[in-house]
This record gives structure tokens, C-alpha cells and sequence, in this order.
């Protein structure tokens, strides 16, 4: 049984996961490149300070960072020892690193893992993809990190290799389209105040009883509790790579997402200062119709 | 306080209000023309048994079926007296009823129900529009259906009459796109079971601790927990109004709503047997292209 | 047979058209409020000029002026006369206005016109709706309207009053979605410039021969023409109210319309300063995640 | 100048193209693997049969068949010769071949080819990519190919190799959201033939003087023609990659799609015989409200 673990990558998560699991008892070492934060001063110090075989949980972020720290992992570990990505890699390139790791007797598991800032009191939703044996090593891990209650409500063991990130990427594409409704109605209700002057209230009513109660909604409820008419924030919204991939599954997959696109293009739009399509469209207007336009400021 | 009311309509909903209301100490007088559950033979019957001021709370379709109790209600009532809408009348409906019943001093308030079949254990989310005095008047009632918890999460009064009634047209399209989304992650989860080989254990994981959790999605467990490839059910889907009602407001106002109108919009075409516009396309493609179609059988 | 008719509205449509019909020999009486353009210095004056049996085409805004204009019309005119709508009126009140017309004996044809400043030359598009007689003898006056060619390639008696307007609202709808997909493409080339690095070219090589050839892609060629990076228009794009109504109809009709709507709300989205919706979006992942916001300015 | 070509893949594009090159005085050697169309019997023969430096024009099928006969011309031809890929490659597919053909000094340049089988009369629209030398060198088959008229009207040096099929990628996505709102106007057009009589009559109308005119309306009108309530086809619509690539391409660049992605699921959704999304959805109504469902047969 495993009860002590490396976890590399300190920020925002992996602090949180690394509190988390020490207050369930795991033993953690944690490295961080900055020195305030990290138990040790090296990978590889965080790799000699490990019981064999090993368990390290990679949390940092996609794409180079954690290419790098998996390919580095992957000369300092032995036969045995297992790496977890814990952050948010494409499931293709998982599987091509866990046959990679295979190669030297090193396990792979991916673990998408949910629940952001919340997760260090409420737990974080896991779902992993691995071998069985792999899985079961690393059970004390997944319970120490996951949410009270039930362990089928807050893990999975959905699949092999890429199975946990291919999850959390469907997940993400889930999340996107919700919000999206949520904030569809948001507008909808704050553009007819002269009807439903009490907004705020009205949303904060939803979170019992109702057919669209959620953990989000509880979000929506906060954040207006904090600035009633959302008059604080600008309306850029970033996009983290996971929705993206969602489309282009269900792209290659011939499967429809008409609601999670629509949640994905809102989001790119939101962040022009000027759509060269609506451009387009207000000059098709003016060729025609000799209809009003804006001239560009 | 009020703490005798009239109830017109006991069908599934109707039926489990007076259950719970009755469960909370509110005396109540269901009428419904099914005489095996009604409490009165007519509905002059349930104005005679109620004391003055009286509130009678109506739950009975949309459409022909409320507007002719209320019409008929509005015959037997008297000054003082209140009607609750508690169906999905449209909100401009709402405000014209209130303002004829006004003028021979019978109130009007309007409540958005939410919580189906399950609000009898759980309670309603209610939302209503009226004027304070009216919404003052009914509190006793409103306390016994909503859910326990604080006032406030799972009631409001959303402003003048019609307010209730906009707020659970908004909710309801909330609702369309939510069930959209996750129908979409599912789809998606379920064309790539080479990679996630557990669809139904990775929904149920994310119940806990993850940022998708909600009573939706509990439901779509439950509804896998039955039938795990949901086999059993044809892919039609029914639209109650509302979100339709939510589309027109958008146009109305000029509200983006691409999320909630492509969700109403995929149960238009799940309902038909053949599109005239896929048709249409398939003609252009065979025009064009000589591509391959498929003769209509 | 119609040689001489009254035309109210003198403004970019209705001079042009003036214009056109005097080229093809049918005498007009125009009337604007404008003293300036107006053949006649009021409504009666132009009703009082025409031989009887009457035609009247009225070619003012829609909605109240066109609303008033009728009204005012149907006092001067008499029995037999001709009334022809030939702006943007809701197919459902040229229904009503011409029940109430025909209470008097006046004739109501609708008629949807297309082709905005380019008609003077090209002619005009025509789709109308009204009797087989009142058509019929309206024919001199579309033949003028209407392009060179076949008369079926530009002209239709679409089926009874509303018809014409029906047909041109769903002729507008089109039109939105057209013109989006071009702009769609368009900003996709643009995007990557160092692929395509001849985007205006690119869009001129596909006038002739291409699936794509279209007069809307005329015109976006010669928008690029004046100016090849769209940069003096701002991307603000209004609408004209027949998308709106195509929006309606799909609604009422549970007619799947996701590309129309989709073209609808990205012009809503364009002329928001600040979208309410996408401030939600980003509030609601601030408050999961912790993740980077922009401040409103 | 080049007066003799080698052409590959004789199919409805190939053929087709090479008869229209004879008519222009261009001699074209073709091969094909069916010998009752082919001029030669292998492609070696081709390769032999041409005058240096060659030109080879490759019309097979995208995928596999383009990759084998490109590779297999790569070791045929000689330095100075150029390969046209006339198909549907992926531009970054064309980048990577000519990169690899350079090597051993062969030319390449990619050619999107728009027309479908209206090309060998009306000619085809074409988009290149590649050096302003290798272009020069082959305009007079450019000019044999594309429509009569000014050439930058039908034919296009789009940028460096990739450009071409880049253009006809956006070019396909273009077509894609062109054809749907055509046939979502069919549709409402259709829904509604109480108000709007004559549906065939009101497209072909549309082909003159309006602005929606185009080649694809002309098309739709045939399509009419033939078959006026499009009875005889099934709403089953293919795809040719083309569109998803384009789909692909905005996710990579942040450009939202929205008319053309919905385009592109409407066809997916076209060819489920059941949709797991909207059973999904039928599972959520039945769990919450015990709504109405249909079972599956």
C-alpha cells in the first residue's frame, strides 16, 4: 500500500493536493522549481527521498512543462515505479508515453482531475486510466484526494491508458455548454428587468428544489452576491485547450455538439476586439443595401 | 395567515402539492373533473368550501385548460380574493389576466413550479411575481412546498405579476441546454468505448467533487443505472413551450442564445422522420457533385 | 391593364423604382412627405391623379408608417382599387389588412421586393401574394419591376395574401446565413495569412466556375476591392427585423433553423458593448478556478 | 510552355478534366488503373511518355491513393519535372510532400479544383499553391481548366505550396453553410404551405434580381424540377472531410464557426439511425418529470 508519494508541480492545485493528502496521512515530497514552495531542491531528490517502488503524481501544466517532467522522470525512475499525470495532457499523447514508460518497466496512469480551488475541502473528482494492477496500487492516493461519500461518486477507474484524461476532456466540453445555458439565462433575465426585477434573487431561488440546480449555479450565486450586475468583469473568456479537443473528437468522431461548439465560439469571439467575419458581414450589407455601417473608429 | 386554500387540477404535480401542503397543516380543497380524486363535485363547489378571503392556486395545462378555469373563477370569486397560476402560462398572458381580474378586486399571482415529480419528498423551487401584499398573504403556502432550507434558495418573489412566470420560462430554457450538454458528453463518452470502456462508472464518478455535479446529473446516473446504454428509449424528444417562448424572448430583446437554441432546435429534429432540409442538401450534393445519396425508401 | 399607378415612398427603394417603371413606359404618381421628390403635395392629390380602377404601391418603412399609410389609404380609395404592399410587412398583418380592406371592396396584394440599390439596373426580385385577379392585373407593373429574363426566374405569385412577404422574409433568412458563411470563410483565411497569402484573391478566383459562385460573393469581392482588409468598417451589424420573424416562424413550426439563428445572434453579439453572458462565463470560472479574469475598464 | 501533361485517376473529375484539356489543344497522357480508360498501362509508361521537364497532374481520391501514386512519381520523376495534387489533401500534407520531392529537386504545387461535373463545360475553378515559377510554368493548363473570362475570376495563385488547398478547404466550408441555409429556407418554406403555394415557384423567382441568387440556388431549382417536394432522396447527407477540416482549423486559430460547424453536425445528425444524445435527453425528461417518451422498437 502506497503511503508516501513525489508530487512535482506546487501551484495553485498541487498545493491544494499535496495539503490535502497530508492531512489523510499520505506522506508527500513535493518539488517545485520555486525553492520556497518545494520540500526538495531537485527531481531527482524528490526521486531518491521515495520509498520503491515509487509513485509520483505530475501536476503541472500542459503541453512542454509536463513533456519535460515526464521525460526527465523517465531516466531518474526504475522497473516498478509508476508515474500519475495528474494534469491535463491530450489521452493520445498519454498513450504514446505510457509506451514509452513501458519500455523500462515504468507505469503510467493519466487522472483527470476535477473540482479547482474547492478541491482541498471538498475533495477533487478523479478519473484515471490504467492497468488494474496500477489502479489498485495507487487507491490510498485516489482516496485520500477524492470527495467523502460513496468512492464510485467521485472516482473512476474509466479505462486504460488515457481513458482518466479523455474523461476530464469530455468533462471540461460538459462544463462549457453548462455554463454557457447558465449564462445564456443570466442575460435573458438581467435585459427584462422591467419583469423580473430581482435577478440575483432570482437565481439564488434556484439552488433548491429545481430542475437546474448545480454546484455551478451555487458558483453563479456567489459571484453575484459579490457584484449583483457582474459589473466588475470584463467579458474576455479564455479557453484552456480541453474544449478545443473536445470538438475535434466529436469532429472525427462524426458525433454532433452543437451546444458545446456554440459554448467554444462564444468564447473565441469574446475575446476579438474586432470580428473580421462581422466586418465582413456589415460590408456585405453596405454593397447591397447601401445600409448603415459603423465606420472603424 | 392563510392556511386553507383551493387547489383546481390534481394531476401528477397538482396531486402531490396537496399531498405536501397537507403534510405541512394546509388545509386544502382539491378540485379536479376526475371525480375518483377530487375533494368537491364542481368548482363552484371548491370557492363555496373555502373562507373568505380565499385562495384558490390553479395547476391545470397550459394553454385552453388554465385559461378556462380562470375565466370560470374569476365568475365565483370575489374582492379579496387570490388566484395563484401555478402552471406555465406565458408571462404576457399573466399580466393580462391579472389586469382584468383587477378590476373586480381579485388578486393574482402567478408561481413557477420546478421539481417534477420529485417535489412531493424534496420540495418546489417556486418563483413568483404579484404584488407584496399578495406575495405576503400566500407565504404559509409557499413555506409548505418549497424545499427545506433557507427561504431563500429555494423561493423568490421575482417582481410584479408575470415575473414568476418569465423566470421559469428562463429556467426551463436553462434547462434545455443543460440536458443538451451532458446528452452531448455522453454521446461523445459512448462513440469512443475503446478508450473509456466505463460510460456509465465515469457519470457516476463525476456526482462528487467535480465542477459538472448537479441534480441532472444524478439523474443521468439513475437513468444508466436503469439502462445502461439507454437501449430502451427512442431518441424523440418532446418541447413543452417554454423553451420555445425562451427563443422569442431572445429574438425579442436581441439576446445571443446559441446554446438554448440549438438545444431546442435538436429536439425539432429528433422528432422527424425525415428532414426536408438534409433533403435538400442530400439534392444539392447529387446536383453539384454526383455524389452518392441514398433513395428515400 | 395598369398603365399608370400611384407609389408612396420616394426614399432609396421607391425612387429607384419610380425610375425603373418609367423606363418602361408606366406612368407613376409618387408622393413622399419630402416636397423636394414628390410628384404630388399630399396622399389624396395622388389618389385624385389616378384613373380608376386604382393601384397603389406603397413602399414606406414597415411597421408604423406603413401601418399609417395604409389606414390612410384605405379612406381615399374605392371600390375595385388596388393596394399593393411592397415593404417588409409580417406576412400575418398583410392578412389582416386585407380582410379589412376587402370589407370596402380594396384589393391588397403583398409584394416581397429583392435586390436593394442594384434594381434600378438589375431589376427587382419579386415575390407577391394576393388573388389570381388582382395579380394578374398587376403584371405590367412586375414585368417592369423585375429583371430581363424568363419571367418565372424573377417573379412568383407565391399563393394568397402574405404569401409575398412569407417568401421574402424566408428569402432574408437565407440571406443572413449566406452572408455568414462567407464571412466565416473569410475570417478563417484571413487568420492565416501565412498560408493564403492572397485572400482577396483568393475570393475573386471564386466568381467563375467555383460551387461557391454566388452575386453575394460578387459584392464581398467588391468590398475587398475598396478596401482588402475590411478595416474601415467597424464589425457592428444590424438587422432588419425578417430574421428575427424567420426565427419566429422556425420556432412556431418546430423547423430546425441552427445556421439562421446562429447568423442572427453573432449580428446581436456584434452590437453588444459588453456581453452580460460572457462576464457570467467568466465570473463563474473566477470563482471555480481562480482563473484569470480581466477587470472591466 | 507546357503543351503535353501526364494526368493520374481518370474517374468523373479526372475524365472529365482531361477531355476539357484535349479541347484546349493541351495533349494529355492519362492513366488509371482500369486499362479501358487508361492511355498507358502503368505509370511508368506515363512518366516515359512525356516530355521533360514533366508535368504529372494527380486527380485520385484524397487519403491513401494520393500518398502512393506521389510517392510512387517520386521515384519516376527526375529533377525539374513538377507534380500537380489536383485532390482534397491536407494543406499541412502538402507542405511536408513538396518538402520531401524538393529534396530531389521535384516541384509540387497544390490545386484546389472546384466545378463538380459542370467543369468539363463550364470549367473549373482553381486555387494553387507553390513557387511563382512552378505556377508560371503551368498556365496554360491553369487556363485550359478554368471557366473562359478574366482569368483572376477562376483562378487563383493563393501563396506558397498548401495555399491551394487551404482556399479549397475554406472554400468547401463556405459551401457547406451556403447549402444548409438554403435548405433550412426550403424547409420553413415547405412547413408552411398554407401561406406559401407554390414552394418551387418561389426558388426558381429567386434566381434573378434577388440577393440570394447564386449557383447553388440554381441547383436547388433543378433539383425542384425534378422532384418538387425532394419525395424521392433520403435526408442522409455525407461529408467529405473537407468541412471538418475547416471545423478543425478554427478551434487551432480561435475563429468561431458557427454556421458552418452547425452545418456540419446537421449532416452527422443526418445519418444516426438513433441519436444517443437525444436518448439521453429523453432519459433526463422521463427521470425528473415522468415526461412522455417513446420506447425504442
Amino acid at each position: 500500500m502506497v503511503s508516501h508519494i513525489g508530487l512535482v508541480g506546487l501551484g495553485k492545485m498541487g498545493n491544494n493536493m499535496r495539503e490535502r493528502l497530508r492531512r489523510s496521512s499520505i506522506e508527500v515530497t513535493g518539488f517545485d522549481p520555486r525553492p520556497e514552495v518545494s520540500d526538495v531542491p531537485t527531481l531527482a531528490d524528490l526521486v531518491a527521498a521515495l520509498p520503491a517502488p515509487r509513485v509520483v503524481w505530475v501536476m503541472v501544466p500542459a503541453g512542454e512543462p509536463t513533456r519535460g517532467v515526464i521525460q526527465e522522470l523517465g531516466g531518474l525512475l526504475s522497473e516498478g515505479d509508476i508515474v500519475v499525470e495528474g494534469g491535463n495532457s491530450h489521452y493520445v499523447e498519454d498513450q504514446e508515453r505510457a509506451a514509452e514508460l513501458a519500455q523500462r518497466g515504468i507505469g503510467y496512469v493519466d487522472c483527470g482531475v476535477s473540482g479547482g480551488v474547492w478541491g482541498l475541502d471538498n475533495g477533487y473528482g478523479l478519473m484515471c486510466g490504467g492497468s488494474a494492477a496500477h489502479v489498485e496500487t495507487l487507491l490510498p492516493v485516489f482516496d485520500a484526494l477524492r470527495p467523502e461519500g460513496p468512492r464510485e461518486e467521485g472516482f473512476v477507474h474509466a479505462g486504460p491508458v488515457g481513458a482518466g484524461h479523455f474523461a476530464k476532456m469530455v468533462h471540461n466540453g460538459i462544463e462549457y455548454g453548462l455554463m454557457q445555458a447558465y449564462a445564456e439565462g443570466y442575460e435573458l433575465l438581467a435585459a427584462k428587468k422591467d419583469v423580473v426585477t430581482d435577478v440575483h434573487g432570482t437565481m439564488k431561488a434556484w439552488q433548491r428544489g429545481t430542475v437546474v440546480r448545480s454546484w455551478l449555479l451555487d458558483l453563479m450565486v456567489r459571484a453575484l452576491d459579490e457584484d449583483p450586475d457582474l459589473s466588475e468583469l470584463d467579458d474576455w473568456v479564455d479557453d484552456s485547450g480541453e474544449g478545443r479537443w473536445t470538438i475535434d473528437e466529436g469532429v472525427d468522431n462524426a458525433v454532433p455538439l452543437p451546444v458545446i461548439s456554440a459554448a467554444l465560439f462564444a468564447r473565441f469571439a469574446s475575446r476579438q476586439e474586432s470580428s473580421p467575419a462581422m466586418r465582413a458581414v456589415a460590408a456585405l450589407r453596405q454593397q447591397f443595401g447601401g445600409h448603415a455601417v459603423k465606420k472603424a473608429e
